[in-house]
């Protein structure tokens, strides 16, 4: 078995965004030389989410009016969690979209439909955050 | 180390509905002979969710209900994805389910609790879409 | 290839809380042997979440209440599952935190973020349920 590990870095100078790590993670699964296996890739923080998902802008609006709406920012006290801080907001949104995304691998490639892409969701930006690249398999 | 992989392949006549996949990616699991690993089973669509829940037609009814409440499908021009489709709501109800599940493989079966059944979610249904299973092990 | 696998039983005396798994799931690692792999964590009832967030108690009330708004438990006649039992929102507030988390190992060691905890999440307590960990590597 073989395994490969790389952590990518994203400064976003937003509050929220998503980003697409697609071409990142095909280039780790190339380095890594895996042809058959899994491949995790999480948010290494509380706060942000990997999801797979379309690349269209429209949609991407709609999330960030959507899960405004299931777990408002402000008023930013009617979070316990915001004494110091001010994104307990975005610890929920994170769990909407989840933390991590496992992919299968399948003759060397992201073995995706049409459609699927993978985002890091940005809820709590504008500080350097890191997603972990995980790929196990032969 | 062995892998395996097979799509499978449902067409469902209505917008939504909830399909038990159990049976089917058992028998995956006994083709690919691998008796300890992990399963992946994944929409590869991103408009349909695979979640591990309750096979119990009223859990079911409710599912509906609550997912039309948090994330609507009409009026279809509140989001902005909906230009050319009407299938916004569906790719906010399938991040609430969610993209996959990873199955613990024990002994040649899938490790489960006692009520836990695969279900593949579909929310824009109406046309054949597909479902990947990748199982890594030995 | 290497698998280990253990439950972790747990019996929360209310009716929803969140337990931290971590130190337990290390403690598999540690026994496992297994230097570099993939560590699944998954409840094995379908009313439990098993998700990675913060130890922090401020967060956890949040979440408590931003739950019980998503899906109210109150009136249990709302649901149709609720014909015989009272946990139909527990089968919603799993699938909002949901069901597992896949972790990877690396060196030995969960590969975590600086805030990274795993959390089990009651919905429907007050008897005995099961987690399982199973970790596959070398």
């Amino acid at each position: 078995m073989k395994s490969y590990r790389k952590e990518l870095w994203l400064e976003v100078p937003t509050r929220r965004a998503f980003i697409n790590l697609t071409p990142q993670v095909e280039e780790c699964l190339q380095q890594s030389g895996i042809k058959e296996g899994l491949c995790l890739v999480n948010a290494m923080h509380i706060t942000a989410s990997v999801f797979i998902n379309d690349d269209e802008s429209g949609l991407h609006h709609d999330y960030e009016v959507w899960l405004e709406k299931l777990a408002p920012h402000a008023p930013v006290d009617q979070y316990q969690h915001n004494g110091y801080e001010d994104n307990a907001d975005a610890h929920m949104k994170r769990q909407v979209m989840g933390r991590e995304v496992v992919v299968a691998v399948t003759d060397g490639k992201l073995d995706f439909g049409t459609w699927e892409q993978i985002f890091y969701g940005e809820f709590d930006g504008r500080r350097r955050k890191r997603v972990l690249v995980k790929i196990i398999g032969e």
